[in-house]
Parts: structure tokens; C-alpha cells; sequence
């Protein structure tokens, strides 16, 4: 497959590495065609990876994966172009997170996410809500972790969310621990988990831990 | 010990019945004098346990747990009275969720939490947020759910959190599954929680589950 994978950051050099090791074609997209991460992570990982813009990058994948800050991912979604996304597989993997005043706030929260505002400013591509849960280095071994956790999958389109699924079976993510919450609204629930997931972070002491859902019968 | 329980849906008098099996004494408080379900639990339940008003409740309890819904906490504990909460430990299991035009709500969110409203109104409580995650079955039979899934503390006295986990290792909670998630902001990280606890209901089919948080090492 070829990927487009939108965001420099540890999560975009993440995803997109292991992508690339599973032997997809993978463009890191950034703002510019000249950032300096996206160069040396394309230099690094070598074969099947390319830097480029947001629009570079999207334009020739078959599927998108946006992995800026949430509170971007429309801006840069937008810079990669609407017609770059028509009847794509976009995977959100983004949290809109920021520090206001030290403290961490979520906007959009509760009646609103980023799922759904991808969704409805680009009702032609087929969004797919997922990873957000985890760290990045989890996101593509979950094994770093013991047990039976979860991720989940939110989305309007059946077809994208099987397509997502494969995916995340590579990562290695087996179908009966990828959870199915529903449509692009319950993007909500797994956004809302960000604060609970840092609390944990201090918890734990470090950022290799999920959660497991166990149930009763 | 002596329990006010404020509130008479399935939260409070599961709670009450399960306290009142433990020894404990329990007011199960209401709004009114002769509010018909807490007269009906009372003599279900038998030995230890009474009805009152909020007041009565609290005046005469060593400990105060909180199991109306989150938006009418505030009222109902003004009505307990500020000085039969002094110095008492608060036990906030409330979420404050409501359903607006079809869809859940939270409020507060994201900036604020219940458990830090009651708190701030009451700052001579000890307030202790804990099992707003878990079914109220769950919060007193956690054996109901296999594994060693967990229940979170969070609050600003360490003593109160210490006579909070006594009580959750009377329900079954032993110390390793209580989660101490730090001060009472942290509450907002486990009220943020109930929309993914909603969506997993449906998707489970049944509120018997809960999260066990895995980790790495």
C-alpha cells in the first residue's frame, strides 16, 4: 500500500517507519518539503520512504494517516487537499491536546472530536478514528505490552474500518482485540480518555501500559 | 461505621445494601422525609439500615458517600448541611451525565469535575473521588468481572484515601487494584471516562466489565 503519513512528530516517525519496515510505500508529509525531520527520518529508514509536503504525500497515497496534533489536523488535512482525499481511507490517530496555563485541555471535548470534524470537512473521505488510546511505541507493538488490551476502531464506513483493521492485524493487533465502538461519534469516548491516560503516565511511570476491557460473561 | 448514603436510585441503594450486609449502619438519604424507595429498601434490607433526609443521614454518619447523579451533588450535600460534612470523608461515586436531545452530556467536563466542585463548595469535607467507573453491581462485587481489573482514587487527604481503600477491600478491592490517581483534579480524568464506559456497554451487551490497566513493565 502507499501511505501517506501527515505529522513529523514521534507519532508520524513512528507509524510511518513501521510501515515502511512492513514494506509499504511511505511519504512523511510536513508544512514544507524541506523539514529537516522528515529528510533525515526518510535518510534513516531507507527504502520506501520519501518526505514531502501535505499535499505530496496525500496525493499519491492510497491511504492517509494524520498524525499531527488534533487541534491541526484539519489545517493540515486542508493543505493536503480535499481532492487528495476523495473516497481515502483516513486514519485519525490524534489527540487535541494542548498545556493552557499548565494544565492539559482537550478542545473539542464532550460534544464534539476530531473525528467528526475530519468527517464532516471531508464527507468524501472515509475516516477511521483508532490508536489515539496508546503511545506511538505501542501503537505498532502492542506485544511491548502483556495481556489482552485493546484498541478500538469509530467510523461511518464498514469497508474503511476493515481496511484499518488489516492494518492494525500488521501492527499486530488481532481482529478480536480490535473493538468496534460505532460510527465517527464515539470518536468522543476514546478522545475523552487522553487526561485518564496521563494520569496513568505518572501512575506507571512510563508510557508502555493500555488498557484491557474484562468482562463478566 | 456509621454511612449517610445520599441518594435512592440502583448507585445508593446498592451501595447501602452492601454496606448494611458489611455491619455497617446506613441512612440511605433522600430529598424527603418519606421518599417511598428508601422506605422500601430500609425494610428489605433489615438490620442497620434507615431512611432519612439528606440531613438526617449526614448529621449521624461518620462517613458521607455521594451516589445521586453528578449534577444534583452540590443540592443535595447543601441540603446534608456544610456542618454534617465537616471533617467527614466525602465518597463521590457520582458521574455527571444527562441525556440532552438524544445524546449523553457531561457537565462539567474537561476544565472541572464534580469532585472538585463538592470540594471547593465544602472545604472542610474530605472529599474522595472513587468508582464512578464501574456498575454499581461491579463497585460491590468487583469477582463479578474476571482479572485483576482496577478502581481509582483520587482526592487532596491521604487519610480519607486510606478509609476509602478499607472500605473498597470490604467490597473486594484489594489494595494493588486501588489506583491512587493523585489530587481531586484527577477526578475529572475518571468522570471523562463514562462516554467510552457507555459505548463499551453497548458493545459488550451488558454493564458486567470493567478496565484493568496492563503494563509493560
Amino acid at each position: 500500500m502507499r501511505y501517506a503519513v501527515l505529522g513529523t512528530g514521534d507519532v508520524g516517525r513512528t507509524l510511518g517507519g513501521r510501515l515502511a519496515e512492513l514494506g509499504h510505500e511511505v511519504t512523511l508529509g510536513s508544512r514544507t518539503k524541506d523539514n529537516p525531520a522528515a529528510l533525515e527520518w526518510a535518510r534513516t529508514v531507507g527504502a520506501g520512504a520519501r518526505a514531502g509536503t501535505f499535499a505530496e504525500a496525500a496525493s499519491s497515497a492510497e491511504a492517509v494517516v494524520v498524525a499531527v496534533g488534533g487541534r491541526v489536523a484539519l489545517a493540515a488535512l486542508e493543505a493536503a487537499g480535499a481532492a487528495n482525499l476523495d473516497g481515502k481511507v483516513v486514519i485519525d490517530v490524534s489527540n487535541p491536546m494542548a498545556f493552557e496555563d499548565g494544565e492539559v485541555r482537550l478542545s473539542p471535548v464532550g460534544s464534539d472530536s476530531v473525528g467528526e470534524q475530519i468527517q464532516r470537512a471531508f464527507p468524501h473521505a472515509r475516516v477511521v478514528k483508532t490508536l489515539n488510546t496508546v503511545n506511538c511505541q505501542v501503537m505498532v507493538d502492542p506485544a511491548l505490552v502483556p495481556g489482552e488490551h485493546q484498541v478500538f476502531v469509530s467510523g461511518e464506513d464498514a469497508d474503511a474500518k476493515e481496511q484499518v483493521r488489516g492494518l492494525l492485524g500488521e501492527f499486530g493487533w488481532p481482529p478480536h482485540r480490535v473493538l468496534d465502538l460505532g460510527g465517527i461519534r464515539s470518536a468522543r469516548s476514546v478522545e475523552m480518555l487522553l487526561p485518564l491516560w496521563l494520569d496513568l503516565f505518572r501512575h506507571v511511570g512510563h508510557a508502555e501500559f493500555n488498557l484491557e476491557v474484562r468482562r463478566g460473561h
